[in-house]
């Protein structure tokens, strides 16, 4: 598969997921930032992804909508705090657009590309506000959900 | 003294102060922007300021100390999320710097400066999570508070 899933939380209101992808990062980049690429893979199958938009800059807004098999939908509003390039990708739910303040400030991700051995280290940091928000998101299936949702974003990377 | 103080928040999550400043706004964001300048307003009198460690750019960390005549202090730290030299600063306490979340996401601060017959408009509007927490800095003396340090601010403004 991907490569390793390990990783260290650097707190215990963190979550972590890693995979070496075999694409240039570029690719993992482009994936993670044009909303018909995103749609591939953001959402676990068979779940789907029908609505992307994303405004990649700092203080710009996305909204990403998964659709479950019974046809419910789950929209996730956000704003990016940071972005790099092919390098790096900083996005929270605590805003739904600059400066809107969100219903409930959940956690901020950081998405981080790097080259490693001719592939790509993909790295996915979720911060949360508070242990007990961390420990939820365990719960609701972080590492499967984020996990094969990673293995699916490295398919469709490897592929552009 | 330095203008009206009525503005309307644009919601129930929303306390907004305003002041016509009689200073060009290139002062006024310098009071706002300037370490030794912010630590001469930014604590209602007879409070003070001893700390201001100010990193002002997208992502940048703040630390800001009031003490009170007892000589408690009041450690205020946060990240700045937009900066628009001379118009505009986008500041929250929602991380204690780039992207560690802080204990508690309390409000996120628009500081605008815009210029109004040769004076300047400065609006200050502090955006929370809750109405609770609206409620609460309301009670906490927001309006005379915050009212308070826009009239040192002018004061600072006006002589630089």
């Amino acid at each position: 598969m991907a490569g390793k899933a390990e990783a260290t939380p650097a707190s215990d209101r963190e979550l972590v997921l890693t995979r070496l992808i075999d694409a240039p990062r570029r690719s993992v980049y482009r994936a993670w930032t044009e909303p018909e690429l995103l749609k591939q893979w953001f959402a676990p199958r068979p779940f789907t992804t029908p609505v992307a938009q994303l405004d990649v800059r700092p203080g710009g807004a996305s909204l990403v909508v998964m659709r479950d098999t019974e046809g419910n939908e789950y929209p996730n509003r956000g704003v990016f705090l940071e972005v790099v390039e092919n390098e790096r990708i900083v996005f929270t739910d605590a805003y739904v657009k600059a400066w809107e303040p969100s219903e409930r400030p959940f956690m901020t991700l950081i998405a981080t590309f790097e080259d490693e051995g001719g592939k790509t280290r993909y790295t996915a940091r979720a911060l949360h506000w508070t242990a007990e928000a961390r420990k939820a998101h365990e719960e609701m299936g972080f590492h499967e959900g984020w996990g094969q949702c990673a293995d699916q974003l490295a398919e469709v990377a490897r592929k552009i």
